[in-house]
């Protein structure tokens, strides 16, 4: 069976990731969302396994040890990381995966799967980056302080990732989003290895070529 | 302003390739349909101008001796060619462009513009395309014959294109074709010189950055 493809997502906090990764994941079949390990406590309304597997330092550090991750990093003081098997697994069922992760674990995925599809959301200025964490409301000042100076960081890695969507307008991100997926779905090696058998193509017994 | 992206599309007659055209140009904006020049008599309900410019085959040689065509082929026993300077006018716009053109020109264009996005469209089967070409009813059969053993080598150039849309299901296949172009138009070099203003994203003067 040919191997899924993987996606990876990045954007800095308050670009709208997660509301744009719920969305395709809604939409399309076949895709399968990567639910990451992290040591940060979870938000409001978040479901461990879901939204992410919420775990302690401790038995992080473990996971780390045993190399178990495909990528980690340390993101605004917290540790995050992908369990490879689980990636693996996916692929080879011939599913899509797609990988929620900032720009370090991306470049750790890229090395390791240099075939890896990137995908980096933009929110349409800073302004609005700004105002849609602050809206958020489950952090204080301070912690919106160091995300803000993480995006900084993470919007200069824009121009390493395949496609970006800019998401102002949210109905046209996912359309871009969702666009994204199907498009890279349809390239020829993928299409004649899993949609369509070309020996389908060979004209019939009764084709009027023999005529 | 940023070059429009240029789109390939090949086919063999029947797969419906002028159908798919025709509805990915009612649903996007910027995109033009080149009209290409030919020396084949019109079908019932083609328009001079909108479908091809009918011309004579004098008309035709004298065009390619003054080498006004980007890309021209003999397909059928007609003549076909693409003007260049209407080609390159749209792409200095900013505007994309779609050449619906046989898999001898689309040779051509991908060897002077390797940048070009080259999309094949496949029928589901052989029986299939046969059947399309034969309820067409303006063709005898002996032409139908000659376009089948055309589409027969035609059909070996699949691998050379980017993306393949397998025209099973006509909605599904446009939804495929469509995606192609809007992901295209997602690609992070293009989003970054036309769709956003990088020094948008830079931190406001009130940004609490600076607090």
């Amino acid at each position: 069976m040919e191997r899924g493809d993987l996606f990876v997502v990045s954007a800095p906090s308050g670009a709208g990731k997660s509301t744009l990764c719920s969305m395709v994941m809604e939409k399309l079949d076949g895709l399968v969302f990567s639910v990451s390990h992290t040591t940060r406590p979870p938000r409001p309304g978040e479901e461990h396994g879901k939204d992410y597997f919420f775990v302690s330092e401790e038995q992080f550090q473990k996971l780390v040890a045993e190399d178990a991750f495909l990528e980690w990093a340390r993101v605004h003081g917290h540790f995050y990381g992908t369990l490879r098997q689980h990636v693996m697994d996916t692929l080879s069922k011939g599913l899509d995966i797609i990988l929620d992760i900032d720009v370090q674990g991306a470049k750790q995925v890229k090395e390791k799967m240099p075939w890896a599809v990137t995908i980096f959301i933009l929110p349409p200025s800073w302004h609005a980056l700004e105002e849609r964490l602050k809206k958020r409301g489950s952090e204080d000042r301070e912690k919106i302080k160091l995300r803000l100076k993480n995006a900084l960081k993470e919007l200069e890695e824009v121009h390493s990732y395949h496609y970006t969507v800019v998401n102002d307008v949210l109905e046209d991100a996912y359309e871009q989003f969702k666009a994204i997926i199907v498009a890279e779905r349809s390239k020829t090696g993928r299409v004649l290895a899993s949609k369509i058998d070309m020996t389908k193509l060979r004209p019939d017994p009764d084709s009027w070529l023999h005529s």
